[in-house]
């Protein structure tokens, strides 16, 4: 049971962002900006990212809902975001992917781990300043957002269909809030 | 010097928010609602509630901004703040304030560190649920402002009076992003 009360019986961050809209906007729209706006990263390698910092920050409402979103973003699907969550090193997905999610690993531990090595290893790799821009932003979004849900011990549903139909709302709507919360429900 | 090139000389995060104004406007608007908006927290304790997550997240350009921030708006100055950052349990602040800012160190370790006793404290004390909520929240955005801050290596001054001068500029001009960027350089 969520530690205050809730105008909507809606499931982690959701009803948050529904009950106290004058932040759930500017949050709406980092999310949109971030995991869907225009970049040289897919949608689908952002939300592996944001899952891959959820999990390890152990948030079970955004790991399981960003790993659906990115499961289904991606050309390997939920083996794929499953590997990345058990072992990004050895995963099969690009240098470049691979060195920023080893950044997002660092800023999920602290701003101050993130080395110079680090940086030019996703160089290296490709990655270009906005790039690592954004992917140091996300994990320390995420950090924020994992934070939120689980400090106010918001509802996270066990069944994975759930996510997966939520992963579809969002391909299809977006983070930006609806103006009618109830049909989300 | 900073992990990415920045297109301002701006030390910490305003360096950041200037150069990516996409992600900064959501970010100034969240930080101008929480520690500014509307609210039964004074501006002051906000401030003190975010310099003292950052302290614990040892961002030296985020403490140092919010310390400055706080004892600018709060009576005991920065004497007070200092205690707080020391030793919270003994500060001489109200036993509310106390409450929140012990919810707000849990939040800094993890969501899932703050306990049903926590809340319950805090509303025996007079917390609202959405003194509460605002706390969980400030909390978090500054696990995320503190890692975005440092993840990227931006610069800090060390100088205390640079951030007593900020803090005066804050008070007047609020967090939402300046029409003229160079001009608070």
């Amino acid at each position: 049971m969520p530690h205050i009360t809730l105008n909507s019986a809606a499931p982690g961050i959701l009803g948050l962002l529904w009950c106290r809209p004058e932040t759930g906007r500017p949050l709406s729209e980092l999310a949109e900006v971030l995991l869907r706006g225009p970049s040289t990263l897919t949608r689908g390698e952002r939300e592996l990212i944001a899952a891959y910092v959820s999990a390890r920050n152990d948030c079970q409402y955004c790991s399981s809902s960003h790993s659906a979103s990115a499961a289904a973003q991606l050309p390997g699907g939920m083996a794929l975001v499953e590997q990345v969550r058990a072992d990004a090193g050895r995963a099969p997905v690009s240098a470049k992917l691979k060195a920023l999610l080893a950044i997002a690993a660092a800023v999920q531990q602290s701003g101050l781990s993130v080395t110079a090595e680090q940086i030019a290893e996703a160089r290296a790799a490709g990655a270009t300043d906005l790039e690592i821009h954004d992917t140091v932003l996300i994990a320390a979004a995420f950090c924020m957002f994992n934070r939120y849900v689980d400090g106010l011990a918001t509802i996270a549903p066990e069944d994975p269909a759930v996510y997966a139909a939520g992963a579809q709302r969002l391909i299809k709507e977006g983070y930006l809030p609806s103006a009618q919360p109830a049909r989300l429900d």
